[in-house]
């Protein structure tokens, strides 16, 4: 597309940088953009450098914090017995919002990935080694993906943390609810008749 | 949602105040961003501040310009004496795409609606009548959507203009290119047979 403008061709540009967003899209947005208020656009373009700029990581889980410790690490109603440990921020949200999880969490920044060259030494494992075997923890829970990465994943920290006497125990992987069986891919269904449980423990966790 | 971060949150509102784009889609591109290094975030930013500011329109047809005049007005090579009416700068792209035009352009802001509040003294419509009169011009094209907006301001602006000896022509409605018979409106239908053309005109405009 053959925009007579400079400015508005860079912006478009800058937007369509962004994941899932085309040259059309950005178009639309930056036309959107234009037809607002100048100082509409100032605070859109310095929310944003400012939260890049100022947003800290929590040194205790990695999760995103607007202070050196996050609220999930602060909060005095937490289990600190319990690490979930997921690959990225977007998991925490996405556990916090079951409001089923009340223990603490511990972000990977990703899962050992040989083909991509991601090895245990580019993911936050020496501080998880650190936090499970220093403090009060009796369980570490993995919340990775189910893919081969994941379980790559799984049985390299299984091997860091059972010597050290701490419980390890990954999500529940089966049919999801709601989900029927006959569209439930083979693996999955497979694996869900390997792993039944007794009924007595599905009645009370539901 | 609930963000454990202020200045996610704030990001996150300030993209979803975007067309189209929800909480959820704003989240990943916040995210997104959050990856990026953080020269890159100040270029995204600064790129659509430094847009909306230093965006100029073209004060002969209002198209969106670097300059006082736009690179279609200012071009030697476009035929003066047409002039094709458009509702934004976005038809002008679409036309533009087409190869098919080379006459100027005018953009009138919108279409009166009354309903909406907006009378032709909100619409770019004085500057037009001044150009089409003042200037060489003998045709005005209105290349308008086919709304009952837009057959109101065709109306009003044919009769403004055709006392000045100015021909007045629409763009052609009728079943698209590639769209079957049976699955176009009835309106559309019975028009594209009231407004029939010689075989020998559709021949030569393929």
């Amino acid at each position: 597309m053959n925009i007579p403008s400079d400015l508005i061709q860079n912006a478009v540009n800058e937007f369509s940088k962004l994941p899932g967003i085309g040259k059309k899209t950005a178009l639309r947005l930056v036309l959107h953009l234009l037809n607002q208020e100048e100082e509409d656009v100032e605070q859109f373009g310095n929310t944003i450098m400012k939260m890049r700029k100022e947003l800290k990581y929590c040194n205790s889980c990695h999760n995103i914090s607007d202070d050196v410790q996050c609220s999930i690490c602060l909060s005095k109603s937490r289990d600190r017995s319990v690490i979930c440990v997921v690959e990225n921020i977007r998991d925490i949200l996405a556990i916090e919002n079951t409001n089923q999880f009340l223990g603490l969490f511990h972000v990977l920044g990703g899962v050992i990935s040989p083909l991509d060259g991601i090895g245990p030494d580019q993911l936050n494992i020496t501080s998880l080694l650190l936090r499970a075997t220093q403090e009060e923890v009796k369980e570490v829970i993995m919340g990775l993906s189910p893919t081969m990465e994941g379980d790559t994943t799984i049985f390299y920290l299984s091997k860091k943390l059972t010597p050290h006497n701490i419980k390890v125990t990954t999500i529940a992987r089966g049919v999801a609810f709601g989900g029927e069986l006959e569209y439930t891919d083979e693996l999955t269904l497979a694996r869900s008749i390997a792993t039944r449980i007794p009924y007595e423990n599905y009645l009370s966790k539901k």
